[in-house]
């Protein structure tokens, strides 16, 4: 199939630091590749690929100091449209600029919507638009959107089987892995170590945005001989920290719509711990791929359970959904769904 | 002619409170309806006109709560698209997201910038599509932009000759009036006054983005017998504020694009102290509008000398220049010569 993947200009694919969608466009383009895919990817400069690579920028818009990536990605999109002929599937993984451009384009454009959608300033787009097909990366994360659009799959995010390999023995310490932010409730993560009287590492970035919470709240909380703040890990050192914990602890407060280190963690054996919200009960299958709780107290208990989780079992369990080749797949699926429904309207007229 | 006005849906048309961009629209809408256009505006639910209206939100986005605009007026953009061919002219007033999906009708549509333009996150777009016509409201707002794009015309707001009406006296005050923000230095107005030994009267808001500037720098500053803090007033009370002062301080530290403030002075007949910067030069002609400074030490003995400029003659040079009749004459000379010269292009084929 030819098939073009449409990355945000944010970050290089795969990203230099940070950038889950554009990490997540990078594990699907290079696995369509390696299945024999004609892949085209239209990304920012400095992007490595197997694929052609069309540059929308000199590098990741955000290392320029680009504020606003609109007029970028715009132009690039535009730039896509012209070369429609070219692709029997254009796969987008930006959310809004795309719709009036590829509007008459239904039958070959696809959306994956990364982020969260009870932002409702994006409505009216999706609204205008019902038609252009759309993908869930969970189900939960479609809840708030408006009826009537064209759900055409969900497909869960899936990483390279060999990138967090499994550690049978794991470790004896609670990891909390990502950003320091209100939503992803590292005070909790911290009481539920505090009270469990387990180890905590937190492997956790301090954006801009979010300083004076880490200063205020979780700062003072970090003075306990329990407690370990490591700061930020580059994606080297990830399988190894997740690798070598006891369990993953994802205490989130918000609707998160995957949570790309549940099957990071669960890719090395090690169960996760998360609160039930947005696509928690999706990915972590509760005694599968880990405990699912909704207080501190059942998780200080599920923290006194979940050694009873067989390590390799969290490993199969990631095998047989989460790999990059089951993400290529579901979504090779979704292409052809597109193709045949669009044939069928075709025999129909 | 069909003419399509095109606004922002960050407010309404006219604006409710704040708006720089609606107000012009508004003035600019009912005065070509004046003349006999057929003129159809594009705006905010809850917008007045003597034109056809077709409402592209419920009410302004802004008092909406809406924080990110880009859906909908994408939305509103693909509308007028459709209905492209009902217009002679289409005349828009968003400076972004319009390039790609009117690539193809750069004979008929023309935008006018309302905005700084040495941001350069927006330049990718001027870049991709030179050939669209754009509208400056100064000659200096064009300086920082890309070589190459299409200057059609610089056009200059214009106010109804009746908003701000001559007071002939004036008064014994100096007028500060629009927003307290680092840019607009009020804290230099402040200055200004207490060494001229002059009154001085603040009509500002101050928005949350610059409530800490004005706790930090500014407050302290107004516990002065000369300095009064009058906070924000209305559009009617604009008129009697500016018209019975001995001048307006503009004491800017910004390469301002336009600055209605200007015109609405000296509409009143009342002089404008100006720092010289942005469009100011152009704006408030030196010994004729007003005094343009370049310090503090010229700006006080400016305060002496402005009484030596004739009220009547600041009005006669408001009435030649800036009124919304000049405007739309001036913005229906551009429209021609855009016609014109695609005309002598189809004639040349």
């Amino acid at each position: 199939m030819r098939i073009a993947q449409i990355a945000p200009l944010a970050e290089a694919v795969p990203p230099k630091l940070y950038g889950g969608t554009e990490r997540v466009v990078s594990w699907l383009t290079e696995e369509l590749v390696r299945q024999g895919h004609d892949v085209t990817l239209f990304a920012a400069g400095g992007s490595k690929t197997a694929a052609k690579l069309v540059e929308g920028s000199d590098q990741g818009l955000r290392l320029q100091g680009v504020r606003d990536h609109t007029a970028s990605n715009l132009v690039m999109l535009d730039g896509v449209r012209r070369r429609a002929d070219e692709f029997d599937i254009i796969h987008c993984h930006i959310d809004l600029l795309q719709y009036p451009l590829f509007q008459d384009l239904s039958h070959k454009l696809v959306t994956t919507l990364h982020g969260r959608l009870d932002f409702c300033d994006f409505w009216p787009v999706y609204k205008a638009y019902p038609h252009m097909p759309l993908i869930s990366v969970s189900d939960m994360q479609r809840r708030p959107m408006p009826e009537g659009v064209n759900w055409l799959a969900t497909v869960y995010h899936g990483l390279p089987a060999d990138l967090c390999p499994l550690h049978e023995n794991g470790g004896d310490y609670l990891a909390f892995l990502g950003r320091i932010s209100p939503e992803k409730r590292p005070d909790r993560a911290i009481e539920i170590a505090k009270r469990a009287g387990v180890k905590l590492k937190i492997a956790a970035k301090v954006d801009e945005a979010d300083r004076t919470y880490f200063k205020e709240v979780i700062e003072p909380m970090l003075d306990h001989p329990l407690i370990e703040f490591i700061g930020e890990i580059d994606d080297g050192q990830k399988g190894a920290f997740v690798g070598n914990a006891l369990a993953l602890l994802f205490p989130i407060d918000w609707c998160e719509p995957f949570g790309l280190v549940m099957i990071e963690a669960m890719s090395a054996g090690t169960p996760v711990i998360a609160w039930r919200n947005g696509s928690v009960p999706e990915i972590v299958k509760d005694g599968v791929g880990g405990l699912i709780v909704d207080s501190i107290e059942m998780a200080v208990a599920a923290v006194g359970r979940v050694k009873a989780i067989d390590r390799m079992s969290v490993r199969r369990y990631f095998e047989s959904r989460f790999t990059d080749k089951h993400m290529a797949h579901n979504y090779i699926a979704a292409y052809e769904k597109l193709r045949q429904s669009q044939m069928k309207l075709l025999a129909a007229e």
